[in-house]
């Protein structure tokens, strides 16, 4: 029996939707050669990050083992997947294989930070395969809803792992690659050790339908449409956005792309020659020139971004296109769980305008993952010895176990720091490692744990009192203390001004304070934070946070 | 013709969901004598009402005319619509008229805010009238998800209007009366004028249907299940309890109610006699003797709130309870928009404990409003002459004002602050009145447009800068300038501490500043935080916010 092992370690994107990072090694324990799928970002929240930019998956125990890392493989161009090689790279340094178009997107995303696109390699598909120290990997063609996604296999010493990748089964998806039974029949061939594999739709019971069964009801919708036609959906989905254009030629409508993702992610998607016998289409100048009802829109914006053109559009014009009474506006898209309220918001604006708005209607949208039957049936093409569901929240790897269990298939439930050993007959849970987040705030990187957001949500909930303090050379307060506030009331209970009730209440503490606080900074503090916060009780019900600063005069 | 007008001013409920507070006049223009049919509350959340406890409607305008308020009608005891008559009975004064069980809530909430509760008046349902100024009101039994709900008729010499409140069409619905279409049919007979309607579910096309179809398929997952099986719902859904209480004894478990709320319900629906025959309950302290699999909790927070007993559950323990692998949690609810994150995280962490969560199954969840089918039906029996939408965003209210004019009915699309003016034969737009929100923070009021939650959030968007200089007797700095920070990071691009940096170029500033802005205030104020700003861009990426103290040392 070999001493080396074959370790599966998540470092984001189990227990989560989004920042999806998989390590996979090989080799004696504790020094595996390594490979990493996927590096993807999630999104900030006013909830739980307020002010954040993006979030990152921690990637601490990655970079203390960069010199094991051999390459990093990106399945697909969603942001979950690829949004963070290039804010890494300078930390990691691995070569990033993609195919094609992922390829093209993973560049752009190089160039911006200012890295060589070199690092980024063009993969082909299976059954060619990349080297990458003991592990040999293909990229195999998988439906979803972008172009070019893939599974990989992951030949090594230890065995074949499918790592599906996010996909669904469909047989016509409209751009890009069928879903080819036959040839993901043949991967199990030799025996998968592991099938580790999406779990999003877990909860969906229904059989899955394919994109190719949008494109009628979205073209009787433009055709029964008076006004402008103006529609939205992920820019990624390239095969929506055909889909949408091709509906609006044959309305007979001229066909526009607003948005800077809309035309990038298009552009990419042509350059890559994945997307063949696009619709012509006309600028946002030439449109304006259209009649609106020989016009449609697709524009930015499905879920509800503040900055995108669809909420620009909600509030009043967008590269000189303005929504009227009569026109419709279709989200061929789901709303992602979190983005209610902002969608919610475009839908009343644009009521407001008088624009009818379709939404939620399953005949105008298909989702990108695998349904549950769709799942059961990969795990019967794969035939692997264990199943480890990945991408999806706690509650979908959990149903996902129970399912490969229901198949008689051994499942892991491995979430963010577990580190699996696959070695052996049995999966077992090798080491937990410590994982987490990383902020894009502003230009600079912050940790989730370093108590900087935790600060801003506090400043939110509970307003902020700032306090001076001035000490002379004999350490006796200079003048009384000084207060200012920030996102409180101006006055409260006893009709006063907060600041003043404040500074009268700090006054008194001073004044009854002995030398022994006086002079000590710390108890100074302490004490002043303390009367801040009882009299802001008092007065307004609040009890806020509080930065004190001691000024001490010395001779 | 008469010089008297009738009018309809929303000040809360139209054009969202929550906070209904609908006025009704009748009087020469200006002095019309004025009743308010509900006075409810909306709850804040963290993107745009951080901090915030309550929302209420702003009554400025009624206050102001309080003398001519004869009195508030309650339809039912949901927050959205009784939640504020504890917070403004002060500033309106007029006597509170509502049914039994709705009366029995708002004496509680009197009483809590330290009002007599005899300002409450509790009225018997139609054909009994309240006489208030020149309305007579009567309330009609109407089913909906709490007891005793009530449209009301309100007769003036302008003519009869039917308002609806909340809804829906069932001639089952387990506690308190089935629609009784006889009754409202009658209604009809001397001729209505306007039809204010619920417009929640407008956009729901299917039938209705009946509190009583959940009973079998809530009572068949209790008995599939072998631990502890708990539920949540609206505490204020009594018929919901009841039906899942009885579902639990049906199964030969124990029933256990967990949560202030659903103790507090239950005890005044029991206590006005509209719930009888509620199976017995065990308390906590009974409950945790009995073996989980004979035992159901039925608890609050059904929505996900941080506070309530499905939360404490989720985080480890609520009144001694603990759940555990092998127990059933059902979510015997739907969640409202906007609430999604925190429900999902409470299946997570049950998903976590290995507690198998039902949730979004409409077998175990049936609306209390009208779906469409419904609305079209009242219209034909109210055959009122116009129909206006309420209890609704935009898009509902746009949506039910087409199917009014569908059925050949003149709609009116009035949001907030739109006046109507119903008399005579079309109805019109009488004047715009300010309206808005008012924000209970802590123990105090504050308004909406005061600035105040606008700079929690920038707080929480940008972080917080607090700089203190302090000059002499001559106008020159004492020092140099101090800084502290909150919410942002501690060290930026050049990798010295934030507060240093900043520091440091707000001194060259104060270094180069000349007397003019030395000894001016608003200058050097102006000067530093811009200095603070474009700084802090430089290093971190962020524009925070600035607060300034300048202290002046006097001779």
């Amino acid at each position: 029996m070999s001493s080396e092992r074959l370790i599966y370690l998540p470092l984001g994107g189990a227990g989560e939707v989004g920042m999806n990072a998989y390590v996979y090694g090989y080799g004696k324990p504790g020094k595996e050669k390594l490979i990493l799928v996927d590096l993807g970002v999630t999104f900030p929240d006013m909830d739980g990050t307020p002010g954040v930019d993006l979030i990152l998956p921690d990637i601490s125990w990655l970079e203390a083992r960069k010199d094991d890392l051999e390459a990093v493989f990106i399945t697909h161009a969603h942001e979950d997947h690829v949004g963070a090689v290039a804010h890494y790279y300078d930390r990691l340094g691995a070569p990033i294989h993609a195919r094609a178009f992922t390829a093209n997107i993973a560049r752009r995303k190089m160039e911006e930070h200012g890295h060589s696109e070199k690092a980024v390699k063009t993969a082909s598909a299976w059954p060619e395969t990349v080297k990458a120290g003991p592990f040999s990997v293909g990229f195999v063609p998988i439906s979803h809803s972008i172009p070019e996604s893939s599974g990989l296999v992951i030949d090594s010493p230890g065995g074949r792992i499918v790592h599906s990748g996010d996909f669904k089964i469909d047989e016509n998806p409209i751009v890009g690659e069928p879903f080819d039974h036959d040839l993901w029949a043949s991967l199990a061939e030799p025996g998968v050790k592991a099938l580790v594999c999406d779990s999003t739709n877990v909860f969906s019971h229904h059989d899955g339908r394919s994109e190719s069964t949008v494109g009628q009801p979205i073209t009787d919708l433009v055709q029964a449409s008076k006004g402008m036609f103006v529609c939205t959906t992920f820019a990624s989905n390239v095969a929506r956005v055909k889909t949408l254009a091709e509906a609006g030629k044959r309305a007979g409508r001229s066909v526009c792309l607003l948005g800077r993702a809309m035309r990038r992610m298009i552009e990419a998607a042509v350059e890559t020659g994945v997307l063949k016998d696009f619709p012509a289409t006309v600028s946002p100048e030439e449109a304006s020139n259209i009649p609106r009802e020989n016009l449609m829109l697709i524009v930015t914006g499905s879920q509800g971004e503040r900055r995108a053109a669809s909420a620009q559009l909600a509030n009043g014009k967008y590269n000189g296109m303005v929504l009227k009474e009569g026109d419709t506006f279709l989200f061929s898209s789901k709303t992602i769980p979190g983005n209610e309220r902002g969608v919610i918001h475009i839908i009343n604006k644009f009521s407001e305008m008088g624009v009818d708005v379709v939404e939620g209607d399953d005949r105008y949208h298909v989702s990108g993952h695998a349904n549950r039957p769709d799942l059961d049936a990969m795990h019967k093409l794969i035939k692997p010895q264990i199943v480890v569901p990945m991408h999806g929240e706690h509650r979908h790897l959990r149903e996902h176990v129970k399912l490969a269990e229901a198949n008689r298939i051994s499942g892991v439930l491995a979430v963010n720091g577990m580190m699996i050993d696959l070695s052996g007959n049995a999966p077992k849970v090798a080491e937990y490692v410590e994982t987490g987040r990383t902020y894009v705030d502003g230009s600079i990187k912050i940790g989730a744990m370093d108590g900087i957001v935790r600060d801003r949500i506090r400043m939110a909930l509970n307003g902020h009192v700032m306090i001076n303090v001035i000490m002379d050379e004999e350490d006796e307060p200079l003048g009384e203390p000084w207060v200012e506030v920030m996102g409180l009331a101006e006055t409260g209970r006893s009709r006063a001004p907060l600041v003043d009730v404040l500074e009268e209440d700090l006054a008194q503490f001073m004044g009854r304070a002995g030398a022994k606080t006086l002079t000590n900074d710390d108890k100074l503090e302490e004490g002043l934070r303390r009367v801040a916060r009882q009299s802001a009780q008092n007065e307004i019900g609040k009890r806020p946070e509080v930065t004190v600063v001691i000024s001490r005069l010395t001779a």
